[in-house]
Protein backbone atom coordinates (compact mmCIF):
# COMPACT_ATOMS: atom_id res chain seq x y z
CA UNK A 1 0.00 0.00 0.00
CA UNK A 2 1.87 3.21 -1.29
CA UNK A 3 -0.79 5.02 -0.25
CA UNK A 4 0.38 4.23 3.59
CA UNK A 5 3.37 6.43 5.80
CA UNK A 6 4.91 3.93 7.91
CA UNK A 7 6.62 4.44 11.01
CA UNK A 8 8.45 2.22 13.57
CA UNK A 9 8.78 3.82 17.54
CA UNK A 10 12.08 1.68 18.08
CA UNK A 11 13.67 0.93 21.05
CA UNK A 12 17.17 0.29 21.63
CA UNK A 13 18.27 -3.55 22.69
CA UNK A 14 14.99 -4.67 22.46
CA UNK A 15 12.85 -7.14 19.91
CA UNK A 16 11.49 -3.79 18.12
CA UNK A 17 14.58 -5.35 15.80
CA UNK A 18 12.59 -7.94 14.28
CA UNK A 19 10.36 -5.53 12.75
CA UNK A 20 12.89 -3.17 10.91
CA UNK A 21 13.94 -6.72 9.79
CA UNK A 22 10.32 -7.61 8.74
CA UNK A 23 10.13 -4.25 6.90
CA UNK A 24 13.59 -4.28 5.14
CA UNK A 25 12.93 -7.76 4.07
CA UNK A 26 9.69 -6.88 2.49
CA UNK A 27 11.93 -3.22 0.66
CA UNK A 28 8.83 -1.30 2.59
CA UNK A 29 9.61 3.00 2.75
CA UNK A 30 9.58 3.43 6.44
CA UNK A 31 10.56 6.27 8.46
CA UNK A 32 12.40 4.62 12.56
CA UNK A 33 11.31 6.85 15.47
CA UNK A 34 13.69 6.30 18.16
CA UNK A 35 13.53 6.24 21.94
CA UNK A 36 16.30 5.01 24.06
CA UNK A 37 15.89 3.21 27.72
CA UNK A 38 16.01 4.53 30.92
CA UNK A 39 17.78 2.66 34.01
CA UNK A 40 17.24 -0.43 31.74
CA UNK A 41 13.21 0.48 31.15
CA UNK A 42 11.65 2.13 28.25
CA UNK A 43 10.72 5.59 29.09
CA UNK A 44 7.88 7.30 29.34
CA UNK A 45 7.40 8.64 26.46
CA UNK A 46 6.41 5.83 24.66
CA UNK A 47 3.14 5.85 26.45
CA UNK A 48 1.89 9.09 24.38
CA UNK A 49 1.76 6.50 21.49
CA UNK A 50 -0.03 4.03 23.12
CA UNK A 51 -1.13 3.33 26.75
CA UNK A 52 0.98 0.04 26.74
CA UNK A 53 4.16 1.85 26.60
CA UNK A 54 6.25 -0.86 24.55
CA UNK A 55 8.19 -0.95 21.37
CA UNK A 56 7.93 -2.18 18.66
CA UNK A 57 5.24 0.37 17.94
CA UNK A 58 4.22 0.41 13.88
CA UNK A 59 2.13 3.68 13.31
CA UNK A 60 0.43 3.62 9.66
CA UNK A 61 -1.14 6.29 7.91
CA UNK A 62 -3.34 6.86 5.55
CA UNK A 63 -1.97 9.21 3.09
CA UNK A 64 -5.34 10.31 2.29
CA UNK A 65 -7.04 10.89 5.03
CA UNK A 66 -4.92 11.14 7.60
CA UNK A 67 -6.35 8.10 9.97
CA UNK A 68 -3.62 6.53 11.75
CA UNK A 69 -3.82 2.89 13.01
CA UNK A 70 -1.01 1.60 16.05
CA UNK A 71 -0.13 -1.89 15.77
CA UNK A 72 1.37 -3.13 18.78
CA UNK A 73 2.43 -6.50 19.75
CA UNK A 74 5.65 -8.16 17.35
CA UNK A 75 3.29 -11.22 16.52
CA UNK A 76 0.36 -9.12 15.57
CA UNK A 77 2.44 -6.65 13.59
CA UNK A 78 4.20 -9.50 11.78
CA UNK A 79 0.53 -11.08 11.03
CA UNK A 80 -0.36 -7.70 10.00
CA UNK A 81 2.55 -7.18 7.33
CA UNK A 82 2.19 -9.82 5.83
CA UNK A 83 -1.23 -9.28 5.41
CA UNK A 84 -1.45 -6.04 4.07
CA UNK A 85 2.33 -5.63 2.31
CA UNK A 86 3.70 -8.51 1.25
CA UNK A 87 1.44 -9.18 -2.16
CA UNK A 88 4.43 -10.75 -4.07
CA UNK A 89 4.63 -13.35 -0.88
CA UNK A 90 8.54 -12.62 0.19
CA UNK A 91 7.84 -13.65 3.85
CA UNK A 92 4.38 -15.37 3.00
CA UNK A 93 3.80 -18.79 1.43
CA UNK A 94 1.94 -19.41 -1.62
CA UNK A 95 0.79 -22.89 -0.28
CA UNK A 96 -1.74 -22.69 2.23
CA UNK A 97 -0.67 -25.21 4.63
CA UNK A 98 3.11 -23.42 4.30
CA UNK A 99 1.23 -19.54 5.05
CA UNK A 100 -0.66 -21.90 7.91
CA UNK A 101 2.34 -23.19 9.35
CA UNK A 102 4.16 -19.22 9.20
CA UNK A 103 1.06 -18.27 11.50
CA UNK A 104 1.25 -20.47 13.43
CA UNK A 105 5.10 -19.79 14.51
CA UNK A 106 3.97 -16.19 14.48
CA UNK A 107 2.49 -17.12 18.29
CA UNK A 108 4.68 -19.97 18.81
CA UNK A 109 8.09 -17.46 19.13
CA UNK A 110 5.94 -15.70 22.42
CA UNK A 111 3.34 -18.47 23.50
CA UNK A 112 5.98 -21.72 23.47
CA UNK A 113 9.53 -20.55 23.53
CA UNK A 114 10.06 -17.50 25.36
CA UNK A 115 7.99 -18.85 28.93
CA UNK A 116 10.60 -21.23 29.58
CA UNK A 117 13.46 -18.66 28.34
CA UNK A 118 12.34 -15.96 30.39
CA UNK A 119 11.99 -18.88 33.32
CA UNK A 120 15.84 -19.63 32.68
CA UNK A 121 16.34 -15.80 32.51
CA UNK A 122 15.23 -14.51 35.51
CA UNK A 123 16.75 -17.80 37.41
CA UNK A 124 20.31 -16.90 35.96
CA UNK A 125 19.07 -12.83 37.31
CA UNK A 126 18.38 -14.05 40.47
CA UNK A 127 21.75 -15.85 41.42
CA UNK A 128 24.10 -13.07 39.47
CA UNK A 129 21.91 -10.32 42.00
CA UNK A 130 22.78 -12.12 45.09
CA UNK A 131 26.28 -11.92 46.73
CA UNK A 132 27.46 -14.80 49.01
CA UNK A 133 26.70 -16.49 51.30
CA UNK A 134 22.80 -15.62 50.06
CA UNK A 135 23.55 -17.01 46.81
CA UNK A 136 24.17 -20.23 48.03
CA UNK A 137 20.75 -20.34 48.60
CA UNK A 138 19.41 -18.71 45.98
CA UNK A 139 21.12 -21.26 43.82
CA UNK A 140 19.60 -24.18 45.49
CA UNK A 141 16.15 -22.77 45.38
CA UNK A 142 16.28 -21.04 41.79
CA UNK A 143 17.65 -24.92 40.92
CA UNK A 144 14.80 -26.59 42.32
CA UNK A 145 12.44 -24.32 39.86
CA UNK A 146 14.23 -24.59 36.78
CA UNK A 147 14.27 -28.60 37.62
CA UNK A 148 10.77 -28.04 37.63
CA UNK A 149 9.83 -27.17 34.66
CA UNK A 150 11.84 -24.82 32.83
CA UNK A 151 15.25 -26.78 32.57
CA UNK A 152 13.18 -29.57 30.62
CA UNK A 153 10.94 -27.41 28.55
CA UNK A 154 13.77 -25.35 27.10
CA UNK A 155 15.29 -28.88 25.32
CA UNK A 156 12.03 -29.86 24.50
CA UNK A 157 11.33 -26.50 22.54
CA UNK A 158 14.69 -26.94 20.76
CA UNK A 159 14.71 -30.25 20.19
CA UNK A 160 11.85 -29.74 18.26
CA UNK A 161 13.15 -26.70 16.22
CA UNK A 162 16.41 -28.63 15.60
CA UNK A 163 14.54 -31.39 14.24
CA UNK A 164 11.97 -28.64 12.37
CA UNK A 165 15.01 -26.95 10.44
CA UNK A 166 16.44 -30.38 9.66
CA UNK A 167 13.03 -31.36 8.31
CA UNK A 168 12.32 -28.17 6.29
CA UNK A 169 16.05 -27.70 4.61
CA UNK A 170 17.45 -25.50 7.20
CA UNK A 171 14.63 -23.06 7.65
CA UNK A 172 11.36 -23.08 9.54
CA UNK A 173 8.98 -23.49 6.38
CA UNK A 174 9.91 -24.47 3.02
CA UNK A 175 12.96 -24.40 2.74
CA UNK A 176 13.23 -20.66 2.59
CA UNK A 177 13.12 -17.44 4.56
CA UNK A 178 10.11 -16.82 5.57
CA UNK A 179 8.48 -14.12 8.42
CA UNK A 180 8.58 -16.84 10.96
CA UNK A 181 12.51 -17.20 10.85
CA UNK A 182 12.95 -13.46 11.30
CA UNK A 183 10.42 -13.53 14.61
CA UNK A 184 11.93 -16.92 15.70
CA UNK A 185 15.55 -15.54 16.07
CA UNK A 186 15.21 -13.28 18.16
CA UNK A 187 14.43 -15.72 21.47
CA UNK A 188 16.94 -18.42 20.11
CA UNK A 189 19.81 -15.58 19.69
CA UNK A 190 19.05 -14.90 23.38
CA UNK A 191 19.28 -18.32 24.37
CA UNK A 192 22.48 -18.92 22.49
CA UNK A 193 24.21 -15.73 23.92
CA UNK A 194 22.88 -16.70 27.66
CA UNK A 195 23.88 -20.22 27.01
CA UNK A 196 20.87 -22.41 27.67
CA UNK A 197 21.42 -23.54 24.75
CA UNK A 198 24.87 -24.34 22.75
CA UNK A 199 25.53 -25.05 19.38
CA UNK A 200 26.90 -28.49 19.82
CA UNK A 201 23.50 -29.69 21.50
CA UNK A 202 21.54 -28.26 18.77
CA UNK A 203 23.95 -27.35 15.28
CA UNK A 204 21.51 -27.04 13.08
CA UNK A 205 19.34 -24.25 14.81
CA UNK A 206 22.93 -22.79 15.35
CA UNK A 207 23.52 -22.99 11.34
CA UNK A 208 20.42 -21.60 10.76
CA UNK A 209 20.60 -18.70 12.88
CA UNK A 210 23.93 -17.59 11.34
CA UNK A 211 22.69 -18.18 7.84
CA UNK A 212 19.52 -16.02 7.94
CA UNK A 213 21.72 -13.31 9.51
CA UNK A 214 23.58 -13.26 6.42
CA UNK A 215 20.97 -11.89 4.11
CA UNK A 216 20.80 -8.28 2.90
CA UNK A 217 17.77 -7.28 4.63
CA UNK A 218 19.65 -8.13 7.76
CA UNK A 219 22.44 -6.17 7.11
CA UNK A 220 20.13 -3.22 6.05
CA UNK A 221 18.98 -3.21 9.41
CA UNK A 222 22.33 -3.47 11.43
CA UNK A 223 23.19 -0.41 9.72
CA UNK A 224 20.22 1.58 10.14
CA UNK A 225 20.09 0.43 14.30
CA UNK A 226 24.15 1.86 14.26
CA UNK A 227 23.47 5.11 12.96
CA UNK A 228 21.17 5.14 16.26
CA UNK A 229 24.18 3.97 18.31
CA UNK A 230 22.73 0.87 19.08
CA UNK A 231 25.91 -1.82 19.38
CA UNK A 232 25.12 -5.34 18.01
CA UNK B 1 -17.03 -27.19 8.21
CA UNK B 2 -19.29 -30.06 8.65
CA UNK B 3 -16.84 -32.44 6.62
CA UNK B 4 -14.70 -32.25 9.71
CA UNK B 5 -14.17 -33.78 12.55
CA UNK B 6 -12.89 -32.18 15.32
CA UNK B 7 -10.86 -33.74 18.38
CA UNK B 8 -9.60 -31.61 21.41
CA UNK B 9 -6.59 -33.71 23.30
CA UNK B 10 -7.35 -31.93 26.24
CA UNK B 11 -4.99 -32.00 29.59
CA UNK B 12 -6.90 -31.28 33.26
CA UNK B 13 -5.94 -27.96 35.03
CA UNK B 14 -4.64 -25.95 31.88
CA UNK B 15 -5.66 -23.00 29.36
CA UNK B 16 -6.80 -25.89 27.26
CA UNK B 17 -10.31 -25.42 28.85
CA UNK B 18 -10.55 -21.64 26.84
CA UNK B 19 -10.23 -23.75 23.58
CA UNK B 20 -12.83 -25.59 24.77
CA UNK B 21 -15.10 -22.68 25.56
CA UNK B 22 -14.22 -21.41 22.29
CA UNK B 23 -15.58 -24.26 20.09
CA UNK B 24 -18.80 -24.91 22.61
CA UNK B 25 -19.28 -20.91 21.89
CA UNK B 26 -19.50 -21.56 18.20
CA UNK B 27 -21.99 -24.57 18.95
CA UNK B 28 -19.19 -26.89 17.35
CA UNK B 29 -19.41 -30.72 17.70
CA UNK B 30 -16.56 -32.09 19.05
CA UNK B 31 -14.60 -34.81 20.94
CA UNK B 32 -12.68 -34.20 23.83
CA UNK B 33 -9.59 -36.59 24.50
CA UNK B 34 -8.18 -36.60 27.74
CA UNK B 35 -5.24 -36.33 29.79
CA UNK B 36 -4.17 -36.06 33.26
CA UNK B 37 -0.99 -34.66 34.90
CA UNK B 38 1.65 -37.16 36.45
CA UNK B 39 3.30 -34.99 38.94
CA UNK B 40 2.02 -31.42 37.80
CA UNK B 41 3.64 -32.20 34.56
CA UNK B 42 1.66 -33.31 31.31
CA UNK B 43 2.13 -36.97 30.30
CA UNK B 44 4.51 -38.23 27.68
CA UNK B 45 1.84 -39.68 25.61
CA UNK B 46 1.23 -36.03 24.67
CA UNK B 47 4.45 -36.19 23.14
CA UNK B 48 2.53 -39.09 20.55
CA UNK B 49 0.09 -36.38 18.84
CA UNK B 50 2.58 -33.62 18.75
CA UNK B 51 6.46 -33.51 19.22
CA UNK B 52 6.26 -30.33 21.87
CA UNK B 53 3.87 -32.66 24.64
CA UNK B 54 1.82 -29.68 25.13
CA UNK B 55 -2.17 -29.49 25.48
CA UNK B 56 -4.17 -28.29 24.07
CA UNK B 57 -3.92 -29.98 20.81
CA UNK B 58 -6.70 -29.44 17.98
CA UNK B 59 -6.87 -31.93 15.71
CA UNK B 60 -9.04 -31.40 12.51
CA UNK B 61 -9.61 -34.66 10.42
CA UNK B 62 -11.11 -33.79 6.59
CA UNK B 63 -14.20 -36.83 6.56
CA UNK B 64 -13.64 -37.47 3.15
CA UNK B 65 -9.87 -37.84 2.71
CA UNK B 66 -9.26 -38.84 6.36
CA UNK B 67 -6.39 -36.14 6.36
CA UNK B 68 -5.67 -34.71 9.46
CA UNK B 69 -4.52 -31.30 10.78
CA UNK B 70 -2.69 -31.01 14.37
CA UNK B 71 -2.86 -27.35 15.26
CA UNK B 72 -1.09 -26.64 18.76
CA UNK B 73 -0.56 -23.01 20.22
CA UNK B 74 -3.94 -21.54 22.00
CA UNK B 75 -3.59 -18.10 19.62
CA UNK B 76 -3.12 -19.94 16.65
CA UNK B 77 -5.43 -22.28 17.57
CA UNK B 78 -8.30 -19.40 18.22
CA UNK B 79 -7.25 -17.79 14.52
CA UNK B 80 -7.73 -20.66 12.96
CA UNK B 81 -10.95 -21.41 14.55
CA UNK B 82 -12.33 -17.78 14.07
CA UNK B 83 -11.19 -18.50 9.92
CA UNK B 84 -12.27 -21.63 9.32
CA UNK B 85 -15.07 -21.98 11.33
CA UNK B 86 -17.07 -19.25 12.58
CA UNK B 87 -18.78 -18.46 9.36
CA UNK B 88 -21.81 -16.37 11.52
CA UNK B 89 -19.46 -14.21 13.05
CA UNK B 90 -20.36 -15.44 16.10
CA UNK B 91 -17.02 -14.77 18.19
CA UNK B 92 -15.71 -12.37 15.05
CA UNK B 93 -16.71 -9.17 14.05
CA UNK B 94 -17.95 -7.95 11.02
CA UNK B 95 -16.26 -4.27 10.95
CA UNK B 96 -12.91 -5.08 9.82
CA UNK B 97 -11.36 -2.94 12.64
CA UNK B 98 -13.00 -4.38 15.46
CA UNK B 99 -12.12 -8.06 13.88
CA UNK B 100 -8.29 -6.39 13.81
CA UNK B 101 -8.37 -5.65 17.11
CA UNK B 102 -9.35 -9.25 18.18
CA UNK B 103 -6.04 -10.64 16.44
CA UNK B 104 -4.19 -8.15 18.17
CA UNK B 105 -5.70 -9.84 21.47
CA UNK B 106 -5.09 -13.25 20.38
CA UNK B 107 -1.46 -12.48 20.15
CA UNK B 108 -1.37 -9.58 23.62
CA UNK B 109 -2.68 -13.01 25.71
CA UNK B 110 0.90 -14.61 25.25
CA UNK B 111 3.04 -11.65 24.58
CA UNK B 112 1.66 -8.64 26.82
CA UNK B 113 0.17 -10.20 29.78
CA UNK B 114 1.70 -13.10 30.92
CA UNK B 115 5.24 -12.56 31.05
CA UNK B 116 4.84 -10.23 33.71
CA UNK B 117 2.14 -12.53 35.20
CA UNK B 118 4.64 -15.50 35.18
CA UNK B 119 7.68 -14.10 36.71
CA UNK B 120 5.19 -12.89 39.62
CA UNK B 121 4.17 -16.54 40.31
CA UNK B 122 7.87 -17.67 39.96
CA UNK B 123 8.58 -14.97 42.54
CA UNK B 124 5.35 -16.13 44.44
CA UNK B 125 6.99 -20.20 43.89
CA UNK B 126 10.55 -19.34 45.19
CA UNK B 127 9.42 -17.42 48.02
CA UNK B 128 6.78 -20.52 48.94
CA UNK B 129 9.58 -23.77 48.09
CA UNK B 130 11.95 -22.40 50.99
CA UNK B 131 11.84 -22.38 54.33
CA UNK B 132 12.83 -19.72 57.03
CA UNK B 133 15.63 -18.32 57.18
CA UNK B 134 16.46 -18.95 53.72
CA UNK B 135 12.78 -17.58 52.63
CA UNK B 136 13.92 -14.33 54.34
CA UNK B 137 17.18 -14.02 51.90
CA UNK B 138 14.45 -15.32 49.10
CA UNK B 139 11.97 -12.89 49.62
CA UNK B 140 14.00 -9.89 49.49
CA UNK B 141 16.07 -10.96 46.23
CA UNK B 142 12.57 -11.71 44.37
CA UNK B 143 11.18 -8.47 45.54
CA UNK B 144 14.30 -6.84 44.17
CA UNK B 145 13.42 -8.63 41.03
CA UNK B 146 9.99 -8.21 40.68
CA UNK B 147 9.81 -4.60 41.71
CA UNK B 148 12.60 -3.85 38.58
CA UNK B 149 10.29 -4.99 36.32
CA UNK B 150 7.25 -7.22 37.02
CA UNK B 151 5.09 -5.63 39.22
CA UNK B 152 5.41 -2.56 37.10
CA UNK B 153 4.38 -4.14 34.15
CA UNK B 154 1.58 -6.20 36.05
CA UNK B 155 -0.28 -2.68 36.98
CA UNK B 156 0.54 -1.62 33.12
CA UNK B 157 -1.44 -4.48 31.57
CA UNK B 158 -4.28 -4.01 34.11
CA UNK B 159 -4.43 -0.09 33.92
CA UNK B 160 -4.80 -1.27 29.57
CA UNK B 161 -7.03 -3.59 30.09
CA UNK B 162 -9.91 -1.71 32.93
CA UNK B 163 -9.50 1.15 30.96
CA UNK B 164 -10.76 -0.71 27.46
CA UNK B 165 -13.09 -2.65 29.31
CA UNK B 166 -15.09 0.74 30.05
CA UNK B 167 -14.19 2.01 26.98
CA UNK B 168 -15.87 -0.60 25.26
CA UNK B 169 -19.16 -1.07 27.36
CA UNK B 170 -17.79 -3.90 29.64
CA UNK B 171 -16.02 -6.33 27.22
CA UNK B 172 -12.91 -5.85 24.94
CA UNK B 173 -13.99 -5.22 21.84
CA UNK B 174 -17.10 -3.74 20.48
CA UNK B 175 -19.15 -4.21 23.38
CA UNK B 176 -20.20 -8.06 23.10
CA UNK B 177 -18.64 -11.29 23.41
CA UNK B 178 -15.62 -12.07 21.23
CA UNK B 179 -12.62 -14.77 21.11
CA UNK B 180 -10.75 -11.84 22.48
CA UNK B 181 -12.83 -12.17 26.17
CA UNK B 182 -12.40 -15.88 25.91
CA UNK B 183 -8.25 -16.23 25.62
CA UNK B 184 -7.52 -13.09 27.70
CA UNK B 185 -9.94 -14.03 30.36
CA UNK B 186 -7.33 -17.12 31.71
CA UNK B 187 -4.34 -15.30 32.50
CA UNK B 188 -6.44 -12.55 34.16
CA UNK B 189 -8.44 -15.14 35.77
CA UNK B 190 -5.04 -16.32 37.15
CA UNK B 191 -3.85 -12.79 38.49
CA UNK B 192 -7.02 -12.25 40.80
CA UNK B 193 -6.59 -15.91 42.32
CA UNK B 194 -2.71 -15.74 42.53
CA UNK B 195 -2.91 -12.08 44.57
CA UNK B 196 -1.36 -9.55 41.97
CA UNK B 197 -4.10 -7.66 41.00
CA UNK B 198 -7.57 -6.74 43.42
CA UNK B 199 -11.07 -6.21 42.35
CA UNK B 200 -10.74 -3.23 44.43
CA UNK B 201 -8.26 -1.78 42.19
CA UNK B 202 -9.87 -2.99 39.01
CA UNK B 203 -13.12 -3.46 39.46
CA UNK B 204 -14.34 -3.21 35.89
CA UNK B 205 -12.23 -5.68 34.96
CA UNK B 206 -13.44 -8.39 37.77
CA UNK B 207 -16.48 -7.30 36.57
CA UNK B 208 -15.84 -8.33 32.77
CA UNK B 209 -14.69 -11.56 34.10
CA UNK B 210 -17.55 -12.83 36.19
CA UNK B 211 -20.02 -11.31 33.43
CA UNK B 212 -18.68 -14.24 30.42
CA UNK B 213 -18.51 -16.51 33.27
CA UNK B 214 -22.08 -15.83 33.21
CA UNK B 215 -22.93 -17.72 29.71
CA UNK B 216 -24.08 -20.31 28.82
CA UNK B 217 -21.04 -21.40 26.61
CA UNK B 218 -19.08 -21.38 30.05
CA UNK B 219 -21.76 -23.46 32.09
CA UNK B 220 -21.23 -26.48 29.32
CA UNK B 221 -17.90 -26.33 29.05
CA UNK B 222 -17.77 -26.36 32.44
CA UNK B 223 -20.12 -29.54 33.04
CA UNK B 224 -18.04 -31.06 30.34
CA UNK B 225 -14.90 -31.12 32.30
CA UNK B 226 -16.45 -32.07 35.34
CA UNK B 227 -17.43 -35.35 33.90
CA UNK B 228 -13.61 -35.73 33.33
CA UNK B 229 -13.02 -34.82 37.24
CA UNK B 230 -11.86 -31.63 36.69
CA UNK B 231 -12.72 -28.96 40.10
CA UNK B 232 -13.15 -25.55 39.13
Amino acid sequence: MSNSIIRVHWLNQSRAFRVLWLLDALKLDFEIIPYKRVDGRAPDSLKKIHPLGRSPIVEIEDKSTGKKKMLIESGYIFQYMLQNFDHDNVLNNTDPDMAEKIQFYLHFAEGSIQPPLLMEYIYQLAEKSSSFPISYFVQSVVNKLSEAYSRGEVKNQFDFLESEIVKNKGYLVDGKLSAADILVSFPVEMAFLRGFVTSEIYPNTKKWLDTIKTTDSYAITKEKVKAFGEEM
